[in-house]
């Protein structure tokens, strides 16, 4: 049985313990929420005062040049490319998730259009995130596609002849369970799909290589595991095989704004998509939160010099390992249900937890003793454990406080059930 | 002929003066580019530093509830609408005015498509800003209709049957001159149309009143005269008539993210649009420059104690018509040729002038000595005037800069002709 001495020894011998100095932690947290937004980087608050006032307050319009705010989307593009098995000039920074996975769905729907206008269906997984189901539902109902939700295990049993695409969330933001990225994308080209796959709970937490999977296209986060703070633009990849087709009625994506043009300051009025990648741009960045994100990304190329990916996985896995072994110890009878898998193979760098009554008054107690996770409806308890910066005492700290919490029975207070907005 | 005592005792009287000192502008610099992007308020810097440090970095995860981020979009969408003549909650904040666009533009064409399916033409302005017309094209290229581009005054006469949405800037981008747009939306409504107006020369530049003009969909630019810092999120404002309209059927939208959604917080797979104008709202919206935006929507705001749009207009067209006048005299023999209405109840809060040589140079030369305008493609040296900020000794100075980089023909060295990024 793991001990609280354990888990100090275990942060002892922590390779990549120095990489938690890169971050602004308040006192008295432990944050187990950096799946739903990474904390702080030491950097960006001189980062971004610097954006705000030499940046634009000084230098203001020059600095699209002078500070290369017009490379931004590129630039930490490839930063981004650099954690995800990506290509120089294969990822660029714009927009949110959601309006990304619209313009890659949309693009990949038109290859299909062209090439196989008998595929019909698009499938995904019933409890991916709901974004994504929401854009793929507006994009079926659009075109007169099925949309067609199905449990992982099925999901083979649907690389048919009527399937166009294959759009999946690698690591479910419930479960955190991660699907098999290249043998999905291998079974469903060879059905003669295309795929893609939302890396909002992988990028920065699980190592991922898009192009040996030989994935078609893929979209993620900013302000999850790569810390670029609250909203933070998201990006956009495309396989080259795709991109390299520069006739635009192949690959149109609909968003077809200024600066994915390949020459916006002509001011032309005809579209002509930009080279590459670049054509997934729309319009001008919000440059502040740019500037944060790229503070972001960089505390994780901080960890390269430190074994990178595959250090932070092992670290992630040892996290995840021991506080389920924890919870399950400490916290037996109280009606918590596991859900990720107990295989760490296919777990992302989450765990989560059903109870069927009181999940959400469980979290709040939880975040009033100082550890922070969150609720997602309708009864799941989840903790991420990012290996940048949570500690093996943080996850003996944070079982500790659970047990407590469901011993004494504090979340039955009535201050603990009253919802708030954002859970 | 006004003078540069003139210009002093115009300042002297002007009872916007103390507007300017919400700003912070740099030494040595007379700014008449806010119609690209907006200078620095003085809040601005503290307020981002709280976001980043406190909400962010201090709060984390819960300030989407503590700090109202998860209100923004409406919190500031209430503010704008103030300037543009639109109710309480009619406005959201959200992404880039393309992608607004886009939303906007899907939206009339859906309610078209199902009211008046026969409609088959989009008209708007040859000369509107690229990117709309990149949005429209893409549009009606999916959907097989036609994308009609008009001289300003011609667009009478495309208010036909055929025609199923009017989709015009305000403001023209290059010539500064402003569309009639309460007799436009009456023509083109009366003719079975939807009009769509993009305000981004507009909101903080001219009086606009969305309401009184009835118009149908309308989207704006944040950083520019709204001061809300580079690449700020845009906004969308939508008529009651139009939102008030429920069924998800009728007034589509694709960009169906799960902040549009009725309860996002449920997580359920089924998309829902929200009531009202929320339902324009897609993704997770950038919270820093949102907060930033935020400070610039406030300047704006408090020139209505001193007679707000009203006030602002009074002096915007005393600026320009000065300009106008000043060049005029100073500059004449050098080949600039008006490009902005004469007629002041026409213009804009900018003043352009084309030049058949060395436009580019003639501008480059002139941020060299301080007076920073812009150049666009091909020919046009555009200045924006902004009442909040620009004085009338500013525009006696420009003048005199441009006067003596004209009779000294210092343009014409190399190094203002050498093309950068963005100009």
């Amino acid at each position: 049985m793991t001990t609280r001495q354990d888990c100090l020894a275990l942060d002892a011998q922590d390779p990549l313990a120095p990489l938690r100095e890169q971050f602004e932690l308040p006192d008295g947290v432990t944050y187990l929420d950096g799946n739903s937004l990474g904390v702080l980087p030491r950097t960006a608050a001189a980062r971004v005062a610097d954006v705000v006032t030499r940046e634009w307050g000084q230098d203001l319009i020059r600095s699209w040049n002078t500070a290369g705010w017009i490379d931004m989307p590129q630039r930490i593009g490839n930063k981004i490319a650099r954690l995800i098995g990506a290509g120089e000039n294969e990822v660029v920074v714009a927009d949110s998730t959601s309006v990304n996975l619209f313009k890659v769905l949309t693009a990949a729907l038109n290859l299909q259009r062209t090439d196989a206008p008998q595929r019909k269906v698009i499938v995904s997984e019933r409890h991916n995130f709901p974004t994504d189901l929401y854009i793929a539902e507006s994009l079926a109902r659009e075109r007169g596609l099925v949309l067609r939700l199905v449990e992982p295990d099925e999901i083979p049993a649907h690389l048919d002849d009527d399937l166009a695409v294959l759009m999946l969330t690698h690591v479910n933001y419930r479960t955190g369970r991660m699907h098999d990225m290249p043998a999905l994308t291998r079974q469903a080209q060879e059905a003669g799909a295309l795929v893609i796959w939302d890396l909002a709970h992988s990028a920065g937490a699980v190592p991922v290589d898009l192009n040996a999977a030989g994935a078609d296209f893929a979209v993620g986060c900013g302000y999850k595991y790569l810390n670029g703070g609250p909203g933070a633009p998201a990006f956009a990849w495309a396989h080259r095989s795709h991109t390299e087709v520069m006739d635009a009625e192949q690959l149109w994506q609909p968003l077809s704004g200024w600066l994915g043009h390949a020459a916006p300051f002509e001011f032309t009025p005809d579209y002509r998509p930009a080279a590459g990648v670049n054509r997934f741009i729309c319009g001008t960045p919000p440059v502040i939160s740019m500037a944060a994100l790229e503070c972001g990304v960089d505390t994780m190329l901080a960890a390269q010099p430190l074994g990178g990916m595959t250090a932070l996985r092992r670290k992630s896995i040892a996290l995840t390992d021991t506080f389920i072994a924890l919870v399950e110890q400490r916290c037996a009878g109280h009606g918590l249900t596991l859900q990720t898998p107990r295989d760490a193979s296919i777990r992302g760098s989450q765990v989560s937890f059903a109870r069927e009554e009181g999940g959400y008054a469980i979290m709040q107690a939880l975040i009033a003793r100082g550890v922070i996770g969150d609720f997602r409806a309708p009864d799941i308890l989840r903790f991420g454990f990012t290996p940048l910066y949570v500690r093996f005492i943080d996850v003996w700290n944070s079982v500790e406080h659970l047990a407590q919490v469901l011993d004494g029975g504090e979340w039955r207070e009535a201050r603990f059930n009253q919802r708030a907005a954002v859970t």
